[in-house]
């Protein structure tokens, strides 16, 4: 049998703010994520899209960006929650794209400064996800109290998020590599 | 190549309510799943469910509902919209069952008196079947003005939804398949 | 100036579940609501209501039930998530009824097994809620790892409970004095 | 009896998409809003906020706004519905400001060039209002099929909507009266 194609599985910084925690948990995942077998990853900061204020939607469309969906197999997205919801800027550029995003898995890392790790957020997210045509596993992670959780290096202090961001992994490999077989070999009725 | 197993898809009617429309929507979405070479169906009704008022969750657990589930590939609910969300007893019989659900495919029929089409439940209802491992795909059917739709004798009166529900089923079997493909042939990580 | 009549805010427990913990959360907030002056109180018990198994919504009308509610100037629901949802027998309930709720406050206090205290139910709820008519507090109890906030005799072990619930109610009793005086005083337009 | 101050209810135009035809809408409202006696309003667009595409949230605040919003006793926020979720940029706006929307009222007109008339945002968007302090009125205007509702000069060619739009204001004026009269006259507990 041939040796398959690693999955392409970008991770998504969510949030622009300064001063923003979740680069920390973006970079944990990211680290996790490039250590497993048949995974290739990259980071993609909202920061850096070529985004604008006086436009919306895929007339934003930036071609690196498209091209890495279009390509990915599953998508992380690392999201802190502002006021029980998302951050603008990360739907700002979840609808650059449309076509690109169906039939991947995505899998959601909450992210917030009290206890519940973004658990509201990502009931938030879902129908947004849905629509894109994309398919959100059931394993999340909650990085909750984020402010205890890395030093000021961002050196993770609770090893605990080791395991959890494991478990989520398999989860989301697993599914994305069920979608891929899918996308390339069960036709369309 | 030897013939495929036929998918098992059953249809949920999730309302009890006496003088019930949405049967009439459960009861043709049935007769057109039961047209699909290579699909077996049977209609789950709600009321006919051994349910208890003075408990709930996997305590109820119904062997012949729970093995159904068990053996289906996929699951399509119908459901009414009622005050912007599910009917109470759609999600008393869905959390009859746990495990059952994992990994299998979701479509949602919604169904509202007004011309919204039950838009506003399958909303509602995204994060619940997530959370049971159900997959949701990204192709609804709303039944708006349903008391419009059927005569006196539940037969269809607006033939466009034959190709609505039969875009519906094109995607709902798709993922049906992959995702049993998925739960045969891919190992977990 | 004339005494003000007390608020009425009944307390509904949303759950039928045997061996539920949502009872001692219930029967804790009752105990506190009874202590505030100008509150009067009772609770409503899902398992004690004239539900059906074979009907839904304003069909199953009870004239006590609906009357509290007639009656009410806020209301404080105690529910469980049950896979992320409402407990379907709450939502059976609350369909029961319907201009009764219509400019009351509502507040919620979630229960969970785990860390998050129904934080995701609440969420849930909110759409339904609103379409009912009841103005949702943006004060919330959360009552996680709840297995463990009372003795087996229902005592509160967790004496900052005292404290959340008491602010939780200092909102709900505003709201409900507010959207009284505008259902008495102030004409529609 | 002195007369009373005029309510200010300015109304938020939450896409800056290029074509975007939800500003016919807003324009429409804002003219509606503007012949009713005793309400004052301004048009808020989010293309014309100072924001950033490298911040978020109150760090972004801008005098201006903040001010409107605390002086403002109602909330109008016209959104379109992008992937079944609100604008990036009308959440990235909204973020800007966090005490000055306390128990303030809000109506929500929501637009799609579909025919739901963005009933999927609206409920997207509830949790977020609720969290900011905000009480949204049960009452929403949903502008479906926005293509056909207006012609190139933004004249509005239903005129059904005149009626919806005064049933929404005679609710969302009612409710800014009600919470007004709260935040002067009923003291917190």
């Amino acid at each position: 049998m041939p040796a398959e194609r690693p999955l392409f599985i970008p991770i998504i910084l969510g949030t622009a703010r300064q001063g923003r925690e979740s680069e920390h948990v973006a970079q944990f995942v990211f680290e996790q994520a490039k250590k497993r077998a048949g995974v290739e990853t990259e980071l993609i900061d909202v920061r850096e899209l070529p985004m604008r204020l006086d436009d919306a939607g895929e007339q934003m469309k930036d071609p690196k960006f498209s091209a890495a969906i279009e390509r990915c197999d599953g998508l992380i997205i690392v999201t802190p929650e502002y006021n029980h919801g998302y951050p603008g800027l990360l739907k700002h550029a979840l609808d650059m794209n449309l076509k690109e995003y169906i039939h991947k898995a995505a899998g959601i890392c909450g992210v917030s400064a009290g206890p519940f790790g973004g658990a509201r957020v990502i009931e938030n997210l879902l129908p947004v996800l849905r629509e894109l045509g994309l398919v959100t596993i059931f394993e999340d992670v909650n990085f909750g109290k984020v402010g205890t959780l890395f030093d000021e290096r961002g050196q993770l202090l609770d090893e605990s998020y080791v395991s959890r961001v494991d478990k989520f992994l398999d989860e989301l490999t697993w599914m994305a590599r069920v979608l891929r077989n899918g996308r390339q070999n069960i036709s369309p009725v």
